[in-house]
């Protein structure tokens, strides 16, 4: 511990020592004064996705110095949250799109988003058929050449741009499969289960950070070079088959991957493999 | 399709057409020239982590022309096959740390890294008791103001830093638990098995983007503002009692999560929760 000077409120901050309260607890202002920030956020007085006050207000506003508000904003930011977001200030962050990996509930995200009170939505980009190259050929176990069907999406959850997808699926397994199809249909799982009896697995993910280009930032609403969760997919059909690569890019500040267990729910499903949903 | 003037280069890929081989197959040339690029990869001729060759380079050495040459590598970008690095080029990705979560495997980290042939390392920054603030305390489902030992450590592969790991634990939960303990076991899991009969399991974790701190920038050796991995998981005693909130923040460029799923070996472990590592 250092020696303060007592009655030296700015010699105290200055050294990031904590404040006492003006109560005989110890608790430092600065963890008072984040309890009160806590409470702007869980009534709502801040709305998710709504930009926080400024330290400058938030100072006047609780009668704290603005050294103590930033350290207070500053561990509310480290914890998640909040946000910061380069020079445009402190953001309370609205995960539109909580994304479940479960490995016992057959999640669609339309379904998703519409529990939680959402509205989900889907602009198909692209359907196109195409030859595999090198690098899909191997990723879905066929030969350079073969044909694939190739689908592009833009999700989004109450009009807003949530998640780019991009789907690849041998020609083969879904035979007749045309754009209308994926227009008009809410969840193409359903679509593949009840128009081709596919029953689908997962068999590997994975997450990692990518920097999207041009015209990836456009259509994610997001400046180009931001960086995004990308999510790599491989499922199954139940014989083991490889059924479609889906590669999604999804908004850095809207997005967020969830893996829950319940302990118990999970023998239900014994032996069988994760079944979370890709589609919708 | 278009109409195209033959031997009219310039234009045909002014246009984005796809430039045809010269052999009879009908191979756009961009992507015979993928497969070339993918082979410098996998033979190693760029190492992971890597600078790739500029695109000048690839078009001397691959004898199609520049713009061909950025299909190609865009293409290859956009796959997360390459990396682009805002003005510095692009790069073979060197993911040195894959974390795998999985329902059935209790991984730990050194563990993971030690099979892929690579040295774990871990840096303890602090290991403080603390009184539990309001955000700790109802994740931990304690009253604020209860001790927790929280715990701060670099993780590195080969020594060089792959994430920050920020760690609460109720303090009542390891009596006795001290920062040589934390240096010395190489797993923290195992310590928490063999001393405190703690079998832990996982019960809820959250993958989502941060922006880093000046601070969190220069121990993960990144700019500060660059996104990261953030990882957020709850970990629970087997008759459910929160243990561990973990925070990790995981380099951009170095670490992956991965869930794989081998249909089969679940039923090993059935009805017990997700069993995946946090320590090591």
């Amino acid at each position: 511990m250092f020696d303060v000077p007592r009655n030296s409120r700015r010699l105290r901050e200055a050294s990031l020592m904590p404040e006492k309260d003006n109560g005989s607890n110890n608790v430092p202002i600065y963890i008072s004064v984040q309890k009160d920030l806590l409470k702007l956020i869980r009534d709502r007085q801040v709305q998710p996705g709504g930009r926080f006050p400024s330290e400058r207000e938030l100072s006047l506003r609780f009668g704290a110095s603005r050294m103590t508000m930033r350290k207070a904003v500053d561990h509310l930011v480290q914890e998640g949250v909040l946000e910061r977001r380069s020079t445009s200030g402190t953001y309370v962050p609205d995960r539109l799109f909580d994304r479940p990996l479960s490995d016992h509930i057959p999640y669609s995200i339309s379904e998703v988003v519409e529990k939680a009170g959402h509205t989900p939505g889907s602009k198909l980009l692209f359907f196109e058929r195409k030859e595999a190259d090198e690098l899909i050929a191997s990723k879905l176990a066929l030969s350079p050449g073969d044909p694939v069907i190739s689908i592009e999406r833009q999700r989004t959850v109450d009009g807003v741009p949530v998640c780019l997808e991009f789907s690849h699926i041998p020609a083969r397994l879904v035979p007749g499969l045309s754009a209308s199809d994926v227009i008009e249909n809410k969840s193409l799982y359903k679509l593949f289960r009840d128009n081709y009896q596919l029953d689908l697995s997962n068999k590997v993910s994975i997450i990692s950070i990518h920097r999207v280009t041009k015209s990836e930032a456009a259509l994610l609403d997001i400046r180009p070079g931001s960086s995004v969760l990308r999510f790599e997919g491989l499922s199954v059909t139940s014989d083991g088959q490889p059924f479609e690569h889906l590669r999604s890019l999804n908004h850095p500040d809207r997005v967020s991957f969830t893996i829950q267990q319940s302990p118990g729910e999970s023998s239900t499903d014994e032996g069988r493999p994760v079944r979370w949903m890709l589609h919708s």
